[in-house]
């Protein structure tokens, strides 16, 4: 499948420079791609990769400085780029149906476009939505829901009782509705404190692989709309996340603890449980917020503390043996100074 | 299925304070438990919302001060929120046999009360004893033995060998008995060490989901009766976790490494191998604890320390750009000095 | 089986210092081991064992101090041991052909001593190679393919298209392909950018438990020859680990960097994305790369700086309240001067 560079340029909604009849084949990265290719600058950081690069056409925002090569400006290079990629790689359907080995419950509602791979297992009253796909080796426990349009990849596991919204991915091995870790200690022994709440993942929500979500004690978890969950992030029992809100890689929010809209947690960070992180707030890579966020903070650290604070502190951290020398000095120096007197 | 609130405080030995005979048909959170609802207080961070909750009875420590609402206090308030919230949802049965699609390997034990769900794979050897539960899709290799009542969910894996003991609850996706980290290094190449040792997780312990325990190389890593842990913990080759011991969510553990009885690893915390980390001992979230710890140690920090010299540190670390100011101008302070001696 | 000290120390090409006709039935810890069982001595910490363990042989270093007990003596301990493993636990050969229950998609070529387990899934048009081991539950998609002596540890997943090398060993659960964390975020919303490339995986690398690999967007995330990943590790879209590089448990690696050859990762350490970590650098436990790092560089904290600067730094850390103390009376002391002057 082949398109030319105007036809990219008009589904792209961009601005083409050069030839508009050039036949592009193909999509790729400015290292891999040639003169059939489109291919994508999404940072300045890569500006030189695409200037030497031997793509047919670059992919660019509006103030990109490229010279005189073929290229296509748009306001949002990456948004662009999603569109571009569909254009050469059309999404795979489905066919509808369940595969043989498929073992369904009793009592379920299956939407007759729906998708069950080899060796999925339904438990009783499972409700699937218009072209829910689910992957070879998905379970579901007894009276999951899932909306139209979601897709759970090879070997998820949803447990009983959770509720998986509309446009719902949910990448290979992750878990959903788990018991949360929560137990009575007695005289050194933990006493298990059963889980009979549940897990809400509202649409368009994205989980990675490896994911794993506990359900509430009582009530729910709830992942809520358009939130993107990254692989081996955790979120434990009872916790919001909040509308749009982003968990990088290794993260991790413990229970209870609500996060606004919009909040970033970068990888591997962490939020303590009981906490509230206001909207838009973002923490910064390997940090642990242990207190409550305003709205908008930027954090960083462990705990963390505002970010610009966390940078001028940090920095002095590597000075730290010079400024004991340099204590030490002047210690001495004030002490011999009181010698000579 | 309802209860009077005097039929609740029997349950759970508390002392009634309100309308013995008030009907309560559920137990929900503080924020959406209704007139017909007990609901817990557990801390007092959220005794407001146990004053101002619509619950019928809030369950509450002995000495917590809710005025004059409804309320059954106890001793253990979790201990009492697990027993009452059992006694609103009883524990599910499963029906005891193999589903159709199970496949068994040859000279299994399995005892007749056992439950063993669709997909579920069994290798030659094992023994699952009395009401057993393998969840959809669990796969133990050959030899592999677990305990009475004890439920593996979906997709776990049990490597060859390894042998749970009764009453273990493992959640989904964790992995059991996987061969360690361990090889032979020579001009740059990794030899791998064939791990011909196993795992032995003893009574009463509950594994989260994603959660990896390595087997030992020789010899068994061992989860000592009554330990939990919570979800993406890694566990690795030869390590004991005594027990009662916690291992919070993302932490883990480098290769034997032992815990001793009741040790705490709080959220995303690590700890190095071959160390001994004495009974009861306790580690901060986000640290990493790279020497042994005397019995009862509290530490945390990157590499850990006694956590009050920590806090007392990171509070000041805040503080250095300020402190480099200050002393820069002490500096230039003496410098002066000298110029105008 | 049991073997002669002789024959075991012709195995591991070893010296022997003892009784040659010694029988020795098994391999055993230093603690575990009796008169008939072989043991291993790898690091100097367990010298004080190693001299009291009933063991009826050592096999160790060949400047190891262990008086005149029996043992065998040898270059490279750990590669010793490798072999004497094997020795006594010769490895177990699955028989080929597919169990039943497994499902094959079309056009599929599987080598006749390849062995299928028990609801094993391939997609269509798979390519696996001769004497492949595919565990119980392993799902593979369309277009997949394994190497010859590779193995695929049960409920391994792995995406459409992704390549496998030779003698490849992944371990449970782990998940190769799955879409990396890539959006276009425009007012809020984070359209989600397809992700149409692969993971290749070359020859001789091992991927341990719950391990995320992610695809690339364009082009592809390579994991290199000989290179070692170890349980709940984080590799991300477009990433190249370097030849005979390590990463330790649950670290990561954000999109697009590029490690050398013999790069090691310990545990919980992290890699910004977009960097370049050169060939045989160091990351110490819990840190978190933020820049390029030169060949051969060693670096610890967060932000990663090196690991000498980084030591000196931290070791004073713990001073820093007492810093503080001597730095207010010295500048009390100051003032005292200035108020007497």
């Amino acid at each position: 499948m082949s398109h030319t560079a105007e036809e990219v340029a008009r589904a792209v909604n961009g601005r083409l420079h050069g030839d508009a009849g050039r036949s592009l084949r193909g999509i790729r990265s400015l290292d891999d791609a040639g003169p059939e290719d489109l291919s994508f600058l999404g940072t300045p950081h890569y500006g030189p990769q695409a200037r030497t690069s031997r793509a047919g056409v670059v992919l660019c925002a509006l103030d990109c400085d490229l010279g005189e090569r073929d290229r296509i400006e748009v306001q949002h290079p990456h948004l662009a780029l999603a569109t571009a990629i569909r254009l050469f790689h059309p999404a795979v359907t489905a066919a509808p149906g369940a595969h043989p080995s498929a073992v369904v419950g009793a009592d379920c509602q299956v939407a007759q476009d729906a998708c069950l791979g080899a060796q999925v297992v339904l438990g009783d009253r499972c409700k699937l939505g218009r072209r829910v796909l689910l992957h070879a080796g998905v379970v579901l426990g007894a009276d999951v829901e899932v909306g139209d349009d979601s897709v759970l990849h090879p070997s998820v596991v949803v447990y009983p009782g959770c509720k998986l919204g509309r446009r719902v991915v949910v990448h290979a091995g992750s878990v959903i509705g788990s018991d949360g870790f929560g137990y009575a200690t007695v005289d050194g022994t933990h006493h298990k404190i059963p889980h009979v709440g549940t897990v809400v993942v509202e649409d368009d929500v994205e989980i990675g692989a490896g994911v794993t979500i506990d359900r509430g004690t009582l009530g729910s978890t709830v992942i809520c709309a358009g939130a993107k969950i990254d692989n081996l992030v955790m979120v434990a029992h009872n916790v919001v996340v909040g509308p749009g809100s982003l968990l990088v890689a290794q993260s991790g929010v413990a229970g209870s603890t609500r996060l606004g809209r919009g909040v970033v947690l970068a990888g591997q960070s962490g939020a303590a449980g009981h906490l509230v992180l206001g909207d838009g707030s973002q923490v910064a890579a390997k940090s642990a917020v242990l207190q409550d966020l305003p709205e908008g903070s930027k954090v960083a650290g462990i705990p963390a503390i505002p970010m610009a604070t966390w940078r001028r502190a940090q920095a002095a951290f590597a000075r730290l043996p010079e400024l004991l020398r340099r204590l030490r000095r002047m210690e001495r120096d004030g002490t011999d100074d009181t010698e000579e007197a």
